[in-house]
């Protein structure tokens, strides 16, 4: 195969280079593309310096697998090029994920959708959303999801390097400050708001992930990719989600407290049956971020009844945000095309 | 008034003496009680050292208010007795809230129930609790609360000094490690699992907060204090309340998202306009514990339509959980019952 990593340099595209070598994915020829800033550098590759080309003036030709990780903007003009120059793309930006000739795959839960591809482009869900779909699909399967009340525990890493450093930055400032003061006044110290956050976000939590959607909702973009998205991933047109995308001083590891309403009664200890045998899922007792951070499934716990919805179930997922929220999930999409042909 | 201050040495205690002055509560004689570890030291009031009481020991007689936050085993031995001994106990602990003897009171939402004090004694919510009641309670008003579906964002002064602590010590091992290991693989650095905590809480968020109740629930004693206490404030003993109780790496400043079930229906508009008018209660473009902390108001923002439960509404609400989820709902209840001599 050969294939192409489509920024490269970037924090998935560093994920994603170190999962194809990983998995051992069967490439023959790789090449690295990133936007002019990083173009020119070289990436070491099994051994060997491979050059990073820039993205916008390249030859697309000779690829197999396009693993595109370069944001919406860049995607929307890049995908259909690589697509037309032969490349099947994985794109993990938002750019492509709702069109309708565009299949949305989490390779455990809906790799039927890669039957068919017809503008060469499969889309890798948002990162939050995709913790959760593991989880939700064999719950699904067996008592009809009708509800999702979601609130959610976001990782820095989320928003790329710069949400990392924008954390880093502001801890390195609070570190010689009295344990006292951040106790009983955390504003007495100063702080930056940050740049790339819409408030502090060391020793804080922002409950606006991504920015208000202008439509009168009131919603963030990332609450409604989280409805949107998993009604097309999981194939429930009527999903109800309603969800609450709140960013947490957590480096990696994106978590959902999840409120569940179903058709039928699930017992929480048949729940947890299930989920013991569900691909890409690990029953833990005590899901967190840094226990999911550097490694592969979605874990889940805590599952209980919930008596505030019907049929309802409360439970918490935690899922490496950079691996099976992106660079993961794009590598299994990958592999299951490689199984298809 | 001769006030008793008892854990006068702890995080709340102090707080206790904090907002004391602050609202120039009429103090015209102070003692402070705490163990026989603290009883002994000093503690300065208006310029004067105060000998602090051993608790186990002293004599009750001459109090009129005890402010009481000396945790629940010790409050259900002391409570009784400084009532005896004349005083109204306003008890932080969680120990007399579920008694129908004992008035759990947030002045702002049921003032009434102080109107009789059988035991002597009242109770102080729980922390977490008491920062969604003020905002529930006037939107119960309006539209008739059915349903809680609440996820926490719980700072770790909610488990005193020693909580603290742990945040502390724990970030101070990390601050000399590269962003980029936190960053791909948060358990490659080491770090003790921490004692207050079952989980490292540092660059962490854990969804246990208290402890799991042996009842066969699979809920935490924090969950269902949510829900028992909340039916006891607002008079619904019929609210379904589903709750997930997480810690977060946050000092102080405890937060809820939100989701809202309603008999009718309520505009987000319309919430809005109530909430603006709620006594205690601050609306907020960005309700964080970092704008709360160290100020008096539960900050309530991101009100907005929820599909997912009946005439449903989502919003998210901080509050510092030292001062009006402690100290300064007792002093308020304190003000109160001046009032209503």
């Amino acid at each position: 195969m050969r294939v192409a990593v489509v920024g490269a340099t970037g924090q998935v595209g560093t994920v994603m280079r170190a999962i194809l070598l990983e998995r051992n994915f069967p490439v023959d020829e790789i090449r690295f593309f990133a936007s002019s800033r990083s173009a020119g550098s070289t990436i070491v590759w099994k051994g060997q310096a491979v050059e990073v080309e820039d993205s916008a003036t390249a030859a697309f030709s000779g690829i197999d697998i396009a693993l595109m990780s370069s944001g919406a903007t860049s995607s929307r003009e890049l995908a259909p090029r690589f697509a037309a120059a032969g490349a099947t793309v994985i794109d993990n930006s938002s750019a492509w994920r709702m069109d309708p000739e565009v299949p949305l795959v989490v390779p455990e839960v809906n790799e039927h959708a890669l039957i068919t591809i017809p503008k060469g482009i499969v889309a890798n869900p948002n990162c939050t959303t995709m913790v959760a779909m593991p989880v939700l699909k064999p719950l699904h399967l067996a008592a009809g999801l009708v509800s999702v009340i979601a609130a959610t525990y976001q990782a820095v890493s989320g928003s790329g390097r710069e949400g990392v450093n924008e954390l880093a930055d502001q801890l390195e400032k609070t570190r010689d400050h009295d344990v006292r003061v951040l106790t009983f006044d955390g504003r007495a110290f100063p702080l930056d708001q940050g740049v790339k956050f819409p408030a502090t976000i060391a020793h804080n939590v922002i409950p606006l992930a991504g920015a208000i959607v202008d439509d009168g909702s009131l919603e963030t973009n990332e609450e409604q990719k989280l409805r949107d998205e998993s009604r097309k991933i999981l194939e429930i047109p009527s999903l109800h989600v309603s969800a609450t995308c709140v960013r947490v001083p957590v480096f990696t590891g994106h978590s959902l407290a999840l409120t569940l309403g179903f058709e039928r009664p699930l017992t929480p200890e048949h729940a947890m049956e299930i989920l013991a045998k569900a691909r890409g899922v690990e029953l833990s007792d005590l899901p967190t971020p840094r226990l999911a951070s550097g490694t592969d499934p979605c874990y889940v716990g805590r599952v209980r009844h919930a008596e505030a919805l019907e049929n309802g179930l409360s439970l918490f997922v935690s899922g490496d945000n950079l691996r099976k929220g992106a660079a993961l999930n794009a590598v299994q999409i990958a592999e299951a095309l490689l199984e298809l042909r």
